[in-house]
C-alpha cells in the first residue's frame, strides 16, 4: 500500500525531494500544487478551529533569531543530539537511531537488553557508549568501528549585518518569540489571563541524517499555543465542552509496566490524575477533533516518562498517529510551568511576569508603583519621562534592592529612592508604601505544538484507499475542507457545443470563489474521472450533450462515484454549499440525492 | 500624521522591532495579533485574487537553498550591494544609499550633479568611487573617510548536515523554487502552456544597514507569480478584461526627459510600444486592482531604465505607491525572457524546454524519441529501462551532439548511437528519423513579484485617519476584507443581566466564522469604540438596556459612526453577510441602514 502510495505521491507532484535537477538534499522538500493547496487548508483549518474559535491572538515573529535570545532559552546549550562518527568514512549518524535500527526492536519494550524502560533518544552520552559496547553495534554502512557519541547541536548558524556580524539561529521553534513579546501581549489583552496566544510559521532543525521523508524535515512549518494561566489556575474555562471525549490513552504507568493503551474520558483522566490538570486535558480533546477533521483516525495519546521530560515540565503527552511509519508523534502537548519567561526574565532583567490583584488587600507592605506624576515633573523636568520608566521597572522587579528599599521603608529609614537614570544616579522622593493590594508572578503555560507537515502526511496517508483490490484505481478520499481541489470541470469531449458552457459554469464558479480545477484534456471522461480521484477533488461536474438540450449537467461524488443531474444555474452554488462546512448540514451529498434526479 | 501613526503602531502592538527585551536587531520585526491578523488577511485575499481566480498553480519550496542552485541563478555572483566603511570606527554603510541621503536630492533629477539620468542604485563601482570623491562624501557617524567601495552579497549563509556540512543559503527570492521544478510542473499541466506559477513566502536579505522600518527588513513575505509563455507567444488569453484599466505611467522615456508620469489606459500603452506586451500589461491591471482592493490609492508603474534593468530583462515595471518615505516600490513586474530556465538547464544538463507541436509535420529531419521498446528490451535486457532513459534525454536535448547525430543520419552514416549508460559506452541501433513534429524550446516568463510586507505597511498608512483634527482619535479605515477583527461584541455596562446576552451573540458569531473579539473591559462604550477604530476594526455590536427589554442590539460601522438597532438573532448574520465582499453587493451598510431603525 505505502509503494502504491508513494507512486501517486510523486507522480502527481504532491509532494517531492527538493533541487532534484541539482542533486537534492535530504530533509528539504517542495510542495507540488496538489500538496500546496492541501497544507494551506490545514493552516486555514488550523487557524478557523483554534484562533479564531477559542479567541486566541495570534502573532508572526521572524525566523532568524539572536545568539542571546536561544541562549536564554536554553537552546545554545541543549539542543543537540548525539552523533557518532564512521571512523573509515567519517559518515554521521544519530546515536539514538543507530541504536533503535541496529537493535531492531523498540528498546523500551525489551527486558532482555535493559531492565530500565527507556529509550535510545532519552540517553545519555555515556549510556549511548555502553549500548554501542553492549550490542556490538558499527557503522551501518561500512561496518567500521564507530567514534565516541559528541553532543551536535541541531540549529542552523548565520551571521547578520554586513562583514563578520553577529550569530543568529534559524529558530529550531516558533514559541520563543511569544515569550519575548509576553509583556507587550499581556498589555494588548488588557492585563488580563488567562490569555492565549499562537503562531503559525517555519522553523529549522538540522538533523543528522533525516530519513523518513516528510516526517522528519529540516525545514518544516510548526503551529504552536501558549497559554498562560492566571496565578494559581489549573482549570479551562471551556473544559466542560471536554470532558466528556473518550481518548485512547498510552500514560506513563502503562509504559513503564508494558501495559497496553486504555481509552477513558478526558473528565476522568484528570479526576484521576492521569493527565496532570485541565487546561492540558482541554488541549488534547482540542487536538483529537482537529486531527479528526483533517481525517485522521488512528490517534493515541502517549504521556512522557520522567526520563524524557525536561525538568521543569509538569506533565507532557503527544498525540501519535499510526500511519506505515508507525506510531508518529504529530502534536506535542506539554505543561511547561514558568520556565521559558523566568529564563527570558533572567537573561533580560525584563520581568515578564504579570499582577495579581488581591480581593482584600493584605497588610504586608511593599514597594509600589503609585508615582506622582506631578511631582516628578517638578523634579525632573526633561528627564521625568524617563524617571517614571526606571521607577515603574523598579516597582515591577522583585530582587534584593526593591526588599532592601521596602525593608528600609518599614524601618521608617530611607526618604529617598537611588536609582539609575542615563548613567546618573538620581534621588527620587520615595513612592508610597501602603497595603499590599496584589503581587506579581510568573505564570505558567500549556503549550501545544503542531508539526503540520507531519499532520499533512498523515492525513494523506489516512485519505488514502483503492477501489476494490485495483492498485490502479487509487482515491484520495481527503475531507472536503481539505481537498486540494472543491471541484472540476468536464466536457464529455473537446465538442464544439460542450466547451462553451464548460467555460460558462467555470467561470461562474471562480466568481463564486469555488476553487474549481479545468480538465480540457483529451483523454475519455472515466481516465479523467480517475486523476480528480487520485489527487481527492470531491466534486466533478460535467457537461455532456443533454447538458445543451435540457440544460443540466452531471456532478459526480469522489466516494460514492453517484451521479446527479443539476440545472447549470444551481449547480455552482450547490458546490459551494456541499463545500463549505459551515453551510451545513442542511446541505450534504444526501440531501442532494434527494433534490436531484441520479444518474 | 507620520509621529501619530508610528505611535498607534507600537501602542497597539500592530507591528514592532523584534526581540527587544534581548536588545532588538534591526530589519527583524514581529507582527502583534492586529498586524498577524491583516498580514494574513493580505495573503488570504492575494491567494484567492490571483491562484484561485486565474487558475494559478501554487508550490511551497523550502527557504535553505544550496549554493549551486543560486549559483546557477547567478546570484552567488551577483546578488550584491556596494558597501564603504568608516576607516576610524568600521561602521559599514551601502553606498548607493549613502551618496542618496549625502546629495540630499534624487540624482535622477538633478542635472547640476550629473548629465546622465541615473540613480546611484545602478552605479558601477568606479562610478561610486567618483560620486564619493566628487560630493566629498565621508562617514555619516564620524566624518571619517570611507573604504573604496566593496561588493558585499546579501544572502545569508549557512551549512547544511553534520559537521561542516554543505553550504547552503536562505533564498533571497522565491522563484527560484519555481525553475527548479518547471519539468514537474509543465507535467502536471498537461504539457500545456501558457501556465502561471506562484509561490508564497518568506525570503532574506542580509541588507548592510536596514532603515525605513517594515519598508527595508532582513526577513520578509513575498508572492511571487511565474507566468511561463507558449513559443512565440506575447500575449494573455484575457487580456481584453484589463485593456480598458487606466493606469499612471512613468515609462523610461518620461524619466530620461524630465517628464512626469502620464495617465493612459494599458491597451493604448501596449499599442503605442510603452509596454512591451500584453502577458506583462495584463499583470500590471490585475496588480493595480489587488492594491487597490487592499485601500491603497496612490499608485503609478515606473519602468526601469536601461541600466537599471539585468541584460536579459525585456521590460520591467515597479508597482510604486506614495507614502510618507516617497514612491516605494511594492510589486516589481519583468518580462524575464527565458533567462532562469536557460540558467538551470545549462547547469544541470536537465533540458528545462517545452514541447510546440507544429499544425503540420516539416520537412527538417531530427532525431527523436520514438523508441521501438521491444528492440531495446531484446538487445539490452535488464539494462533496457536505463537505455530507454538515456535515449529520452538525448532526444530532448538540443545540443551539439544530437545535432551531430541528426546531420550524420541525414548524410545517410550512423546507423547506431552511441550513448554512455552507467559509466559504459553502449551502441544503440539508430531511433527513427523522420518528418519533424515539433521542437522543444524554453518558455519566455512574466515575473509579477510582491513584497507583501510593503503592502502591508501601504495598507495601513493609506487607511489610517484622524477624526475632525483630533490626533487623538484615530482610526484604521481598513476595507472590510483584510480587517484585524471583523467585529467587536460589547456591553454597554458589565451588568449582570448584559453580559450573558453578550456572551451568547459572542458565541454565536464564532459558530459562523466571524472573526470577533470581545471587549469586556470597564472602559466607558466611547473609549472601547475608540480603541476599536484605531485597530480598523469595522463593525460593533452593543448590548444595552434595551436589549434585555426588546432583543435588539446596535451595529456600529467604524467609518460612518452611524448605528442601527437589530433583533440579536439577526446581527450575526448580518454581520458575516457585511464582511464578505462576495456576498454583496445586495447586503451592504446603506442597505442595512435602510432596512433598520438607525439610532
Amino acid at each position: 500500500m505505502r509503494e502504491s502510495f508513494d507512486t501517486v505521491m510523486k507522480r502527481r507532484f504532491v509532494f517531492m525531494q527538493s533541487f532534484l535537477i541539482h542533486g537534492g538534499v535530504s530533509g528539504l522538500f517542495d510542495y507540488g500544487p496538489i500538496g500546496c493547496s492541501i497544507k494551506n487548508n490545514i493552516v486555514d483549518a488550523w487557524r478557523k478551529f483554534f484562533v479564531v474559535s477559542d479567541g486566541m491572538l495570534e502573532v508572526a515573529c521572524p525566523s532568524i533569531t539572536p545568539h542571546r535570545v536561544l541562549e536564554a532559552s536554553g537552546h545554545v546549550k541543549r539542543f543537540t543530539d548525539l552523533m557518532v562518527r564512521d571512523e573509515t568514512s567519517g559518515e554521521c549518524f544519530r546515536a539514538d537511531k543507530l541504536i533503535e535500527e541496529f537493535c531492531d526492536v523498540d528498546l523500551m519494550k525489551d527486558a532482555k537488553h535493559s531492565n530500565e524502560t527507556r529509550r535510545a533518544g532519552s540517553m545519555t552520552i555515556e549510556q549511548v557508549e555502553d549500548a554501542i559496547s553492549t550490542f556490538n553495534i558499527t557503522s551501518l554502512s561500512t561496518g567500521a568501528k564507530l567514534s565516541k557519541p559528541l553532543p551536535f547541536n541541531l540549529m542552523f548558524k548565520s551571521t547578520i549585518g554586513p562583514s563578520s556580524g553577529s550569530s543568529v539561529f534559524l529558530r529550531p521553534e516558533t514559541a520563543q518569540g511569544i515569550f519575548t513579546n509576553f509583556k507587550r501581549l499581556l498589555e494588548f489583552n488588557g492585563g488580563k489571563l488567562p490569555m492565549t496566544i499562537a503562531q503559525i510559521g517555519k522553523s529549522f532543525r538540522n538533523e543528522i541524517a533525516p530519513k523518513q521523508g516528510l516526517l522528519r524535515q529540516r525545514e518544516f512549518e510548526m503551529a504552536e499555543i501558549e497559554h498562560f494561566l492566571a496565578n494559581g489556575e489549573t482549570g479551562h474555562v471551556e473544559f466542560c465542552k471536554m470532558a466528556d471525549v473518550e481518548v485512547c490513552l498510552f500514560s506513563r504507568t502503562a509504559q513503564e509496566r508494558g501495559e497496553a493503551e486504555s481509552w477513558t474520558t478526558l473528565g476522568q483522566a484528570v479526576e484521576d490524575g492521569i493527565i496532570v490538570n485541565q487546561a492540558l486535558a482541554y488541549f488534547l480533546g482540542k487536538t483529537q477533533k482537529f486531527l479528526r477533521q483533517c481525517g485522521i483516525k488512528a490517534i493515541r495519546f502517549r504521556q512522557h516518562r520522567a526520563t524524557e521530560m525536561a525538568h521543569y515540565a509538569q506533565d507532557c503527552w503527544d498525540a501519535e498517529v499510526l500511519c506505515s511509519y508507525g506510531w508518529v508523534e504529530v502534536v506535542g502537548h506539554a505543561d511547561r510551568a514558568c520556565f521559558d519567561l523566568q529564563m527570558h526574565s533572567e537573561a533580560t532583567d525584563v520581568p515578564l511576569v504579570a499582577w495579581e490583584q488581591h480581593q482584600e488587600p493584605r497588610e504586608r507592605r511593599v514597594v509600589q508603583a503609585t508615582i506622582d506624576r506631578a511631582l516628578i515633573g517638578k523634579a525632573f523636568r526633561a528627564r521625568s519621562k524617563l524617571v517614571v520608566e526606571a521607577l515603574e521597572k523598579f516597582a515591577e522587579k522583585e530582587g534584593e534592592e526593591a526588599l532592601a528599599f521596602q525593608k528600609g521603608k518599614e524601618e521608617g529609614a530611607p526618604e529617598a529612592l537611588k536609582l539609575r537614570v542615563e548613567e546618573e544616579e538620581l534621588e527620587i522622593p520615595a513612592a508610597c508604601a501602603g497595603s499590599e493590594h496584589g503581587a506579581f508572578y510568573y505564570p505558567r503555560v500549556v503549550e501545544p505544538s503542531f508539526g503540520l507537515d507531519r499532520l499533512f502526511y498523515c492525513s494523506l496517508e489516512h485519505a488514502f484507499y483503492v477501489r476494490g483490490n485495483d492498485h490502479e484505481r487509487t482515491v484520495l478520499g481527503l475531507p472536503v475542507s481539505i481537498a486540494p481541489f472543491q471541484c472540476c470541470m468536464l466536457g464529455l469531449s473537446s465538442n464544439d457545443q460542450l466547451m462553451p458552457i464548460v467555460y460558462e459554469i467555470h467561470e461562474e464558479m471562480r466568481k463564486m470563489g469555488v476553487n474549481c480545477r479545468l480538465d480540457d484534456s483529451a483523454a475519455n471522461i472515466g481516465k479523467r474521472y480517475a486523476r480528480m480521484d487520485e489527487i481527492g477533488v470531491p466534486f466533478a461536474v460535467t457537461v455532456d450533450f443533454q447538458s445543451c438540450q435540457d440544460g443540466t449537467v452531471t456532478l459526480r461524488e469522489r466516494d460514492s462515484m453517484e451521479q446527479v443531474r443539476v440545472p447549470k444555474e444551481e449547480v455552482p452554488q450547490l458546490v459551494r454549499s456541499l463545500c463549505e462546512a459551515r453551510e451545513s448540514p442542511d446541505v450534504s451529498w444526501a440531501a442532494a440525492k434527494e433534490r436531484y434526479p441520479s444518474v
